[in-house]
């Protein structure tokens, strides 16, 4: 194996690998939200793609799916993250999480942040399964066994 | 298959659902949370077991070590949760995440709450960790591919 | 006194027993947070209801009007709550406190939060206000005896 | 009636009716604060009592029990205060909230703050009601009536 | 010197001082937020004028391009703050900080509050400069010596 | 002048020139952080390295001064970051701040974030200027001209 990290990298290769990392997780959302930035902060544009993406969302250790878990629980916990939660519940669609595990773990963050956060990141979610034809979304019932 | 969520339940009941799953998830640490409420809100302690571990926890359609990653990704980005977040360190590793998987949310946390909450967290990672004789945590470099 | 909560309940009977709690102190508003749930998440629905209204609400030891103090708190001091502290100001004319008070409430958060947070909920209120016909609020001067 | 609020003040006459409200409300633990700020930022000290006693927390048109509702609240939802959260337990007191007043209040911030809130609050009270031996607390049953 | 603290002010006096610095510093914006606050919470507005402005604003000890440094640090790590970020951005160019310190100060926050909070604000503060004709704002390049 | 940013750099070449930049900025103190994550999280303390100093930190466009006053606004506003607004008061009188601009700038927050996070970020710059003997600090009176 060849260690890529000892290599030399240029700004632009770290960009070029972190806008391929995320069109893979974000797909044109993604790119939508550095364009927004090009005329009043492109530097924060490429901090976003070269470094959270290119650096942070790439390694290995933990699973594209459980990135976007621990990433929903923070931008519920956050509070008025709606434009990125919805980014994220994109994501975590496309990168394999069911609408079903979605609903449940902004379900289970009301034991965490209490039932205002809760709510609106649910109603995020379902902007975003509105979007992309994925409502009603089943849930099982609470107690079943 | 018996729906249990049609039959009838007492209070008591629904905790002692709740205590098998915090015993379950949380060992030793959760109960000495319950046991520490005693003289100043049992009904608080009730809560949390009946209603948090009894009803929520123990709901299928998010496997336990997802609830961990969500649940670790919360209590990262709300900050001042230190006594919490050393108790969801030990569930997570009671469920099943390696410390290393661990260590990559909280490292993950760093773009979405920033480098203190980041920083906070890890450290009470260790402090777990190192009770548990599980120092030094191995992480990949992050640029390996 | 039969002490009801030695009672076995199935979780249709707590639901009903949070539907009237939430009814009474929320209104019609209550009611369409939870329908907006219908398709997405019915069980965060059932949560609201059954355990924070039906368990919680309803508990003696603090009145409703009290309880919605805390809440007018906490909601103002969270940030980006702005649609659960409409249903609370609401909540709080429903169960007895003044225009006058509220605004009095939201003006003490001002010494805890800082002005933002007591500026974005004064707005809200603003807002309840004018569409239940209650301004102008006549606030005393700040230092009369 | 004379309106004291027309009349001329000084910054010394603002400082002297904040101290006698900021004694009444919090006994010596609010003096020890201005204290403590004497050789570090007496003008925060100053503000303190001038303005958040002298003005705001003497107004008429919230009782001084409600104000503490509220505080509670606020210190609870924001999470990390807990020496102004200890403060104000004992406030609470002071001004004729009960103990199980005060311990529901903290048990109804579970709605909305989540558990975390909840328990480090509820953990600040009974240190406080330790210190004036008020242990145990006797809260009732969750769903007697 | 004449030490103005010493002298008597009427509560007219305090808001007159402070009305003259808001208008320095915040231009029409501000006046506007008071105006909204006339028919729900005029002491609000009130105190926003007379203590935030009056009392605080106007001490020397940093210079006005520092205190908006400082407030954009603490709108942006709030969160759900755009309303009162708004005003402040365009408070900072009043008071002569430039576009490019602007967004360098944004860029930032997301070391220490993460992405979301560093792109929302960049979105407000974009919105200002397109309003004020100031886009697009020229970074300089991250690794540039 | 030749442009570094377009130069190769390996993942040394961004970690040796962000220990320079720690270094000049938080001085030992910051060294202690990153030696602390040796054996838990070496990948985190080469973000706050290589990333937050070697990238953010030596940009131009804000000068260090400038970009510790942002930072001391976001920790009082985050709360809960105490370690981290200690390696910050110590940074920020490295790099030219002094204790009065310091003191000011966490008075000033009290209008932003309330009296609580005011408070408890005075305490520390107190502890700080203690160590550095710099007690006591000189603040001139609220509203002398």
């Amino acid at each position: 194996m060849t260690d890529s990290t000892a290599a030399a990298e240029t700004r632009q290769d770290r960009f070029e690998r972190g806008i391929r990392v995320l069109t893979e997780i974000d797909g044109e959302v993604g790119q939508k939200v550095i364009d927004s930035l090009a005329d009043v902060s492109p530097e924060l544009g490429h901090q976003v793609v070269a470094w959270a993406f290119g650096d942070m969302y790439r390694r290995p250790g933990l699973a594209p799916r459980d990135r976007q878990l621990v990433t929903l629980g923070m931008l519920t916990a956050l509070g008025g993250c709606e434009p990125q939660l919805e980014v994220h519940v994109n994501a975590s669609l496309n990168v394999g999480l069911t609408p079903e595990e979605i609903v449940e773990a902004l379900l289970h963050s009301a034991v965490y942040c209490g039932m205002p956060r809760a709510l609106n990141a649910t109603a995020v979610a379902k902007k975003v399964f509105a979007e992309r034809d994925l409502l009603p979304v089943k849930t099982r019932r609470g107690t079943s066994s």
